[in-house]
This record gives structure tokens, sequence and C-alpha cells, in this order.
């Protein structure tokens, strides 16, 4: 842990007291999104302080075309750069004749902030004492409308505390912004046009290289003690790239004076005009109100919470992480639009770029599986079907492949592959495995087969032809192999045979034969038109076998162990608690060779096929491979310690699972990587929510029906958390004394809970005693 | 073999006849240079057709801060750019009002280049007729003076051939000169100031970030059948980084009308004062004059053959390609300047950056230390000695080592690490090897002791202490193992127990231990200084001999050889022969990670311990390994086909030597590797003088003495070559019935020849049967 600043608190991110250091942190922490847009939590008064200045839009990105190293061949075209949109939320305030900054002003008491997740707004507050010597109080409250999801609105409230002021708002709109992520000082965003009529104005910009166009826009009203005092502009800045309105007012001392302003972005993704579009929205906007507005984002938000909230009782800690967590992930993405997809950061930073990782089949799925209808999953599989076209012309025009075989992007905006490391583009294809697994897990959670004939399967043979392409045989070892990868671990580069790629690569292969069989029987005339589309042979498929049937895994017959990869026992093996602790986090203390020869692992990896096929290891296996693989990992991706958690859980080590559950969901929270000023880590936030629901409530699916093997924490009373199971809402109650189990509607759900079969009832708490 | 438009000739490089497609490599092959500086042969009037324009100066480059993919400790801070320099060869010519332009004029006949190797300078003619009618036929000299390094000179001789001429000569100077090794568009000169007095011009100008201040000068004088016309420029065009003077002559049909231009740079690594210098220079040419400084010039070229001309009979392009590579090495690094190095492209493109690589050790110093006096080999060594603080500095703050360890870069121009990629930088580690081996080589070769005691001891302490520290103690395999390493084979990355890695980390250290002992008993006033300096104790030593007693080499018993790497036979093991060759060159069609997966090999790896060890191994075992690795050699290296001719003659292959030996004396002049037009393969060069001398030759040292074991292509009537032998000059005379051994001066010299002694005598031929 790094920070404790954040004051627990059931329903919200708290900060109090104002301190420079921690602004770029707090910026992170109290971000807000709607799925469609989001930003950084900066001020909207001008702040010359320390600040990192991020707005971003879904779906909008900067192909960055900077070369690496000498040459490697198939490299994609780009890195895909996320990119910082135009300010809308900017208001300098001049009073009495002086900017209000917050580094510059003579004092600052009463600094809080909170973000409310409850409700879904942020609001700000402090008293500023200028250098001037007027004393104001300041309020201000934002959020992204949920319903309105082009729109957001600020109300900034003044009272003028020892004297009379003369108050000038200058909101304003910008497009002249740069990128924290940039080579040098370039530009990312083209002005168009500009237009600004009445309280009104616009900003058309667009992309350079991948065109987007985006209208930014705001509107602006100002009011004295609650009436909208209908004033224009007494003055206006217009630039290219920027246009500033002024409003003066003067407030007697202890009145409320406030400037409501209406913003947001309308994008040519969605509109052919977005400045019409943009017209629009300040439309329907103001139609509503900012009052309707406000009530409108609260009710939106409950809700969310209805079908995703888990409470925990007795540890406010814990429950104001998963919380965070669950904020944060719908902030980033709600499933209303397939084209859009859960970026690392999500709305919250640039690091990483591009939106896709595997992190979506492998970590997120489940949570929106869970907490939303069945539509949201199976829409983000269907992201993936989509871009099958790309994955295959990526696997053959990048790499070499042929006949159709598939392999997807580590990252990507729109299918093409846009991260440019070898060691991880070319390299790291095992996720190409997660999205397969992803498949099976959709099916086996919501019973709904029908999208493995429509689309599923397509994805899985290109994805079967790639592992058969992939691995060679040893005559050396008279097995396949798979040499020159980088497994889930990114601590190892280019190693032969990591055990969870020759995993899930023999499990792909045996999984898609499974579905072809079972398509060519049920859904004869799908199997036909997939069969002659993608013209697949059982010849072909015997060659699959072949592969799978003879894959090669490293293990220690000494230690019981798989290996992660040949030759990891030459390491150094010393393990993470013998480790200097001035040596950490590794990736930032070390260099690059020194991470890659050691025996140190950043997430799961191993551990990872475990995680996904848990039913096919024994619970002594785990163990053995869970100790060993423990010792040396360091948890320095955030996708790291849920699964851990989660299987520490199964093997009943609960303090240590409760440990790694609180570093998991207070991963930003508390700052353990010490990056938290670069953003907070989105997808891993849906680890933690598995990490309660299937660590802690051991919530399995076998055999179409939910299984349970409820444990607490001892530091807790109880927690709670609901389950959407086949269009069922399941709330599963865990306290120390015991577990109920509710569903809502009148039929009731067949569970099976520490191996025990049980129905749960509506309005009945079918208590289970925990052990 | 990709082009075969050279005309076969012994001393110069010819091209006859005009064909745009080849303006760009033949800029490559007649490239000239001094040492200092150097440029592509680019046309001094204006071309519109495609063409890579380049002028270099020894020294100068940009630091380019491009960012790599995430993030990875202890890069470099840049990545070194050879600087295109400012244009000082150009000359605008206006003909009747139309400017002269071979890629738009009507027609051109009798086109020819020749690069003069024996006397040092490029000559071009050609007749062409202009869409105007006019017909003009035009000679242009230019060389880049050996006696006077900051200076070039031009002839630019134009006679009209149907009617009289209106001409106009417009030469320049200019800074505002692009890269082709660039992001974007960058700009990386910034213009100072410029000056023009007379029919002098100066533009003074700043690299960015670096800055180093270059003075490009000009002087011309305009003559007619052979007089100085002593004429002003009618015009003149000043821009701040361009300098244009214009020329109107009238020259009656069939006068020869000519522009003299001295040209050339004077640079801040060695003035205070550039323009003061620049100035001083052009006097300098001036009081000499062009005639004058010619004749130096062939004087200067005839010395510099004098030492290391081979010659071969009976094969024209042998003899031409072994000229060309012994002209390049020599037009690249004469050893004057010992901040200098021998940069990969020396003056003839910008691939790579950077300057200095292992290169020069492995492969360069043995040329230099036999065709030149012995203190150029020695400043070579220096060169290390000078930056090993700065190799200390690199282990230490980007690679985390301790105790004065020292990790000299893979690319430097200072001594800094100027390359970014880790797989590279980090782990290319064997390179350090190779400069410990330059140190004994020296030693061997020259019989020159002093340096180990006065500078060479230091450098090998810290180099062993790398290696003690780098490797680790594996428990599986009871031995000291290396981990995450490339090694000479950059078709491998991160891999463990490179065998030639670990073999000249084992042999540096033992080396470093028997020099250490020596330097204690022969020079103990060194050996306390340089104890004392470096806090060195027998126990560290002691620590180090455990590792190199103890260290693992990867073999197999069952194929006999050593093997690669690790893991190495999981490969698919397709021979080359096999391979289908439209898949080559592999670099340039497969993607990155299919190539580090498959088994083939850039360049001499496991046979690259074989060539610097040879006495280390039976040639049963050179024959195992050879047939073995050379099976799957794809020599995509330029650094490859040397070696493995070495090799191939010590096995009597000779017809495989052979081609070996054509492919690297004509790598560049056939374009072997469809590339030249990005410029020349300077280091590689020096590896074709070694596959004659000590290929053909049979030249060793052992115990203080020459050893050869000649032998002759049956292609070849006869070859001979000079060595300078501990300052006796031996010429070795091979032909198909004998060699000849002959020295200068009155002391014999004793060899031994095919195992036989014998003594080579002044003026005397010592015959020696072949076999």
């Amino acid at each position: 842990m790094n920070q404790d600043y954040i004051k627990p608190d059931n329903w919200s991110i708290i900060e109090e007291g104002f301190d420079a250091e921690r602004v770029k942190s707090s910026q992170s922490l109290f971000s807000i999104g709607n799925g469609a847009m989001g930003q950084r939590a900066n001020f909207e008064e001008k702040y010359t302080g320390e600040s990192f200045q991020g707005s971003y839009i879904a779906g909008i990105y900067y192909p960055d075309k900077t070369k690496v190293g000498w040459w490697k061949n198939g490299y994609p075209e780009y890195f895909a750069k996320v990119l910082n949109a135009p300010n809308w939320i900017g208001i300098d305030i001049e009073i009495n004749g002086e900017n209000l900054d917050l580094n510059t002003c003579a004092s600052i008491k009463n600094f809080r902030r909170e973000l409310n997740m409850k409700e879904g707004w942020y609001h700000r507050s402090f008293d500023a004492t200028l250098k001037n010597g007027t004393e104001i109080s300041v309020k201000v409250r934002r959020f992204l409308s949920i319903d309105l999801d082009e729109v957001g609105m600020i109300n900034y409230e003044i009272t003028p505390l020892n004297k009379d002021a003369k108050i000038i708002y200058k909101p304003y709109i910008d497009a002249g912004v740069t990128n924290e992520d940039a080579n040098w000082d370039e530009k990312f965003w083209e002005p168009l046009k500009v237009k600004k009529t009445g309280n009104e104005a616009f900003i058309t910009a667009q992309t350079f290289k991948t065109h987007f166009e985006v209208t930014t826009f705001m509107q602006n009203s100002i009011w004295q003690n609650g009436e909208n005092l209908s004033i224009s502009p007494s003055a206006i800045d217009s630039l290219p790239d920027k246009i500033k309105f002024s409003y003066d007012v003067i407030v007697a001392q202890g009145q409320k004076s406030s400037i409501q302003k209406i913003g947001g972005y309308t994008v040519s993704l969605n509109h052919k005009n977005t400045l019409v579009a943009a017209e629009k929205a300040i439309q329907s906007a103001l139609t509503k109100g900012y009052e309707q507005l406000l009530n409108d984002q609260i009710e939106a938000w409950a809700k969310i919470w209805e079908m995703s909230d888990i409470t925990i009782e007795g540890d406010v800690k814990a429950q104001q992480g998963i919380r965070f967590n669950i904020f944060q992930l719908n902030q980033t993405y709600l499933g209303k639009d397939n084209r859009l997809n859960i970026g690392p950061k999500g709305f919250t930073g640039e690091k990483y770029g591009g939106s896709t990782y595997w992190d979506t089949e492998a970590y997120c799925i489940p949570f929106y599986m869970a907490t939303k209808d069945q539509e949201v999953a199976r829409n983000l599989l269907a992201y993936r079907y989509n871009h099958l076209e790309k994955a295959i012309e990526n696997a053959e025009k990048n790499l070499g492949f042929k006949n159709g075989a598939a392999l997807y992007p580590m990252v990507t905006m729109n299918g093409e592959e846009c991260h440019n490391e070898w060691e991880i583009t070319h390299e790291e294809i095992h996720r190409n495995g997660a999205i397969a697994f992803a498949i099976y897990n959709y099916h086996r959670f919501t019973g709904d087969y029908s999208y493995i004939p429509e689309k599923g399967l397509e994805v899985l043979i290109a994805i079967s032809r790639f592992w058969h392409q992939r691995a060679n045989y040893s005559n050396d070892k008279n097995q396949f192999v798979i040499l020159g990868v980088t497994g889930p671990n990114e601590y190892e580069n280019n190693v032969n045979n990591n055990f969870h790629t020759n995993y899930i690569a023999q499990w792909c292969i045996n999984y898609t034969q499974e579905q072809i069989k079972k398509v060519a029987l049920e859904f004869p005339l799908d199997h036909k038109r997939i069969v002659e589309k993608v013209q697949l042979s059982d010849a072909e498929i015997q060659q699959w076998k072949k592969v799978a049937d003879n894959m090669y895994f490293p293990k220690s017959e000494e230690l019981g162990i798989y290996l992660q990869q040949d030759g990891f026992l030459d390491k150094d093996l010393v393990p993470v608690k013998d480790l200097d602790p001035s040596q950490r986090p590794i990736n930032q203390k070390w260099s690059w060779d020194r991470v890659l020869r050691s025996p140190y692992i950043k997430q799961a990896d191993v551990l990872q096929s475990f995680y996904f096929f848990e039913e096919h290891f024994s619970k002594e296996e785990l163990k053995r491979n869970f100790e060993y693989y423990e010792s040396f990992t360091v948890h320095e991706s955030s996708l790291s310690p849920c699964v851990h958690s989660i299987q520490a859980a199964a093997l009943d080590k609960m303090d240590m699972a409760y440990a790694f559950y609180l570093r998991t969901s207070r991963l930003d929270l508390d700052d353990y990587n010490k990056e938290v000023k670069e953003g907070c880590h989105i997808t891993s936030m849906a680890g933690t929510w598995m990490s309660i629901v299937e660590g802690f409530g051991g919530m399995r699916i076998r055999n179409d029906t939910l299984h349970f093997s409820p444990k607490i924490p001892k530091e807790w009373k109880a927690y709670s958390f609901k389950i959407n199971f086949r269009n069922q809402i399941l709330k599963v109650a865990v306290s120390q004394d015991g577990t109920s189990f509710t569903v809502n509607g009148d039929t009731d759900l067949a569970l099976v809970v520490n191996g025990k079969r049980i129905q749960a009832r509506k309005l009945e708490n079918s208590i289970i005693n925990n052990l």
C-alpha cells in the first residue's frame, strides 16, 4: 500500500484536504464515465500545478507510426494511442480581478472531493482565500449522463464569504489539447470549424490520420440564488481551436452564484453531421434541465446497482473497494454499443493504448455475464466474430499462416493489431485460447448454445487452425511443441513450451472438434454452411487431432508440478519472500533482461490454466502448483491477485485469499503498484468481482447447474452478491452463520451447495450452515 | 546474385548505360570517403528521379528518443541516428534556359560511371540531348582528399556538341537536408549563420540536441579551355540554410567549359571556430590547386595499396571484389583519429545508426593489424579502454551490475549505448567477449604485450566481473548457466545457454586470470596500480574461477555437436537446401516470430567459437559442427560467409570456400541480399580480407610465429597478399604451382608452412609446393 488518504465509506470515494502531491492520483481515482465518454477528475478552473489532463471518447484513437529498433517483419502498421479529447469542462474563474487557481491562491480550506458511486456524480468543494483577500466558497458537481450519453453537466457554485465579488465565469471548449503519451509535443486534433450562437458554442475537429470527427459543445447559463439570470456572454474569445465565453456577475457577500455548463461530444462514429447532432444533444439536455438529468442519473445508477451490487458487512474498506471496482466497470462499458470494448485504463488514462485485450474474455465477460442481460456478454463475443476476417488477415499477411488460421490481435481498436512489440504481438498467442474459452464459458453460464452454430464455431475453427500450424513436431521429444511464445506471465519472453499456451492450444482443438460434431448433429444446416464457407475437411480435423493428442507439457516429476516453460528450473530460484523489498516492484527497479531471467512471475501463468480448467486437475495438483508458483509471483500485473485469491479460497487458505482480495479490490485506491496517477486498472476490476463470487462464494457452473461452496473471511460479518443466471436473479447472502439463497420470480432454482442439492426460492431464505 | 551491371575490371568499378532503376544502388556502390567524411554517389546537377541523398561526417549523429512499445527498464536514452550532412556537392546546371536533369532530358547516351580504386576518384560522363535540342557532353570527376581530409574537389566539364550554349552554373551549399531514416519528415540541422564573399560561401549549422557545429563551405571557379575565367557570381540566392551562386558563360560549340568546386566541412569536434577553419581549408586547397590535389590523391592511395593490396590472377570478378572491399575499408577508417571507428555502413548509408559494433573487434582489427602500422590496431583497442568507465556505468545504472562489472554497448558513438531493442542491447552480451578477444588477438599478432599492463587488463577485469555476475548456478544442472541471451545469430533472441556466449564467457575469465598472474610477475607496478584502482582480491578471482570451471555447455552426444542453445533440437529441422527459395531471404519474407522459432542461422554462432578458438577443438569436431550448422545457415548477415569460407578452406571444402568467398567479396557489387541501395556492408569487408588471408592462405599465429597452409581455388591462376608482421612486410604469393614468401628489409622471417619451418627472405622466392 502506498497511500491511505481516501476516507473509508460504504458508498463514496472521499478525499479531504488539499495536497498538490495527490492531485494526479486523485484525478485518476475520481474519474467519471458513462460508457461512451469519460474524463479524469481535472479541475474546471485553471490549475497551474502538476496535473494530467484527460478526457476520452470511446472508439477514438490515433495510429502512431513510431518505428521500433531495426526491423521486424510482420509488425502492424501502427500503435493505437488513446487520445486526450478536446476539453469541454474548462471554466476559468476571475474573482475581483484575480484568477482562481488552487496552486497560487493564498489559502485553501475544507477541500473535499466525493465520488458518489451510488448516484453516479462527482462533487468537489473548498473555501479559498485569494491573494486579493476575497474569500469564497466553491461547490462543483459534475456527472456524465448515463441516459443522454453524449452529455455531461457541471454545476459550479460560488459564494463570496467576506465581501461582494465581481465574478467573471469563462467557460470554454478547447481542441488544442496534447497527450501525455506522445513522443514529442505532437498535436493529434485538427480543428475544422467553430460555431457560436447565444450561450452555445461548438468546435468540430478531426483526428489526424484516422479522421474521426468530433463536435465538442457547451451551453452555459448563469444562476443567482437558484434563478437563471438569462444573460449573454459579455465577451467571446474565438480561436480556430478554442472558444471562451465571459459572463460577468456581481455577487453580494453570502449569495450563491453559479454557472451551469452542459457539455460533451458528438462523434462521426454515430452521426453523419456531428454539429447538428450536438445542437440536438444540447436541446435534449435543456429540455430535461439539470435537476431532472441528475434525478435520471441517480435512477440509472440505482438500476445498475440493483443487479450488480455486492455488500460486505463489517469491513468498510473491503466494501468501498468492491463498489469502486463495480462502479468503474460500469462507467467504462455498459454493453450498449457492440463496436466498443473494455480498455485496460477505461476513461482514466492513456497507458497501454488500444481498447481490447484478452482481459475482456478472461476477466470481464464473467462479470458482465452475471450482472447484465445475457445480450451484453453475447455482444462481447460477437465483437470478436465481427473481427474474424481481420484476425485471419493478421495471421496470413503479417505472420504467414495459411488456410484461414486466425490470430486475434493482442491489442486492438477495430480488429487490426495495434501494438508493436514482437514479444507481445507475435508471441503472446495464448490470447487466442482465451477467446475460445470465452465461447465455452458463455455457453456454460448462459446455456445459450445458439451462439456457437451461428457465429462461435467459425471462430473456433480459425483458432484451431492457428494452433495446428503454430505447433511443430520435435523429433527430439517425439511430441508436438510450441516454440517462441510469451505466456500470460509477460516477465518471460520468447520461451519454449509455455505450459499454459500448450495446454490451452490442446484444449482449443479438442473443444472445437466436439463442437463441430455437436453442430453437425444438432444444427446440420449451420454445419453445412460453415464447412463449405471455411472449406473444412475431416482430414484436416485429423491433422489437428494429431497435434492435440501428442502435445508436450513440461513438468517436474520430482516437484510434482508442471513447469511454466522449458528450462524454468535453471533459474536462480529465490522465492519472493527472500527478495530484498527495496528491489520491488521489479519492473520499476530492474532492467528487462534481469526481470526475464529471474523466476519472478508477473501474473498467474501455469495457474491460469488451473483457473480456466480447474476440473481437469486434482486438488492435490492445484495445491502443489499453487504453492510452488505463488512463491515466485510478484503480482505486478493487476490481473494477478484475483486468480490467486480464488485459488487460495479453494485451498482453504482464507487469510491469503483475503489478503489477495484486498490487494485486488483496493489496488488503485491504495496504489499498491505506485502508478495510480497514470489511471486506474479497469479490466482487473472484474477479477475483483470474481474473487468474491468465485473465490469466497465458490461459484462454479457444472452440468448447467450453479454450484457454491461459500466461505467468509474472518474479518467480515457478512457479504452478499447477485447472479443473473439464465434470467433468474439469484441473491447469495453469506454470513458467519450460514448462507441464504433467494431467487426472484416464481420459479425455484436448483443449486448445489457444498456438494448438496438445494432449491433456492423466492422470498425464502434457505439458510445453509457453512460447514 | 541480384544484379550484374557492374563491369568486371581489375581496378575500377564501372557502370555503363543509364538506368533509373539502378540509380540508388549505384549511389551506394560508387560512394567515396576519406575517413573523415564521405558521400553517396549523388549527381551534382538536379535529379528528379528516385534518389537517396547522403553525405556523412565521421562522429556526427543525432539522438533519437523514439519510445519503444510499453516500457523496458534499462534502455539507453537514445538511438544514435547517422545524419545526412549538409550538401556541398550540388551544382544546378542551366543550358540555354533549360535545367539539366537526367530524369527529364530528351535522351542520354554514353552514360558511364567509374570509381577508380587505384587512384581514389569517381568519374561520371554522359552525352545528353535536352528538350530544347541542345546536345552536350558532360564529364565530372570528384574526390575527397586523403591529405586535406576536410576538402573535396569537383571538376564539372561541359562541352556543347551541336550549337553554342549559354550555360549557367549554379553551385550551392544546402543545410536544409533531410534523412532517409526519420520517423516523420523531421529536420536535424539548425542553420546558425551564412557568409559569402567573392566565390566562397559558408553555412554554419548545428545538429539539434547534440549541438555538433559544422561549417559547410564551397569555393568555385569557372574555366574555359583550361583557363580560369576569374569571374564572379552573376547572382546570389541566399537563404538561412542554403546559398546558391550563379555563373553565366557563353560556350561555343565544341569548346570545353568547366566549373571547379572546392567543398567540404569543418567541424566543432576539431575546431573552436569552424568558420575560420573553413576559410583556411579553402586556402590550403587553392594553394595546391586541383591538379596537385589530384596527384596527391593518387599518391596517397598508392601508399595504401602498397601495403594492403591483394592480387588475384585469372578471375577478374574475384579481383575486383577484394579490391572493392579493401578500398571501402580504407575510405571508411584510416586510423588517424582515435575517437572514430568503423560504422557498419561507413559513409554509404544511414542504416543501423551508431558507429561502433563488435564487428570492429571480431572482424576489422585483423585487417587493420595486418595492413597498417601497429598503432592503428592499438588505437582501436584504446577506443574501448577510453570507454571503460561508460561501460561500467552502463552495466551499473542501466542493468544493475555491481563492483565495476562492464558491459560494453552494442552500438555506440561515444561509449554510451545508443541502440534500443532489449533483445540486442541487454542480451547480445557476447560482444563483451569479442572485446576481450581482440586484446588477446592483438598481443598474439603484434607481440606487443605492453597494452595489457597499460590498459587492457582493466578492461579484462571489468569484463570478467560482468560474466561472473551474469551467470547463475542451476541447481537442476549442477552447473553455471547463462540465461536470456542473444548470440551472434540474431535470429534467436532471449535463449538460454547460447554455446558461444557461455564459451567466450569461460574463456574471458580464464584469460583474465592468466593475464593478472602474468602482469603480477612481469609488471608488478602496473599490477599494484590496477589491483588498487579496481579493488581486486584473490577471493574475487576465486569466485570467477568457480563460474568458469563449472560452466555448462549444451551438446548432443548423439550428433557429436555442441548445441547452439538449450532446446535447439526441438525445432523443425529442415535444412536450408530444402527451403523454398521463394521464402528467402527469410528476414524479408517471414515474420519475426517465425524466423525465431525456425532453425535458420543468420551468421556463424557455434562456429564463431570455432573461429575464435580453433585450436581448442579437433578438426573432427570442427567438421561435425560445421556440417551441421552450415546446413541451417542462411547467411543473411554480411558477417557470415567469411567465417564459413575460412572454415570450409580449413576442411578442404575448396568449392564451398570459393563460393563463400565470392559471396562475401561481391556481396554489395552483386547485391546478394537485395539491399545495396541502402548502402554497403563495410565492416564485413574485413571478413572478405580474412577469407583470403586466413581462409585460402591459411594464416595463423601460433607461438609468435606466422603459420600458413596455402590453398588456391581451382578458378584462380594465382593470388598474393601482404602482411605487416611485427614491422616486417611479408608478401605471400600463391599460384597453382606453389607459394613464395618474401620479406622486405634485411632480416629473415621464420614461418611455418604446412607444418614445416621455413625462412622467408628478401628478394628471394622460397617456393613451397602446395601439397
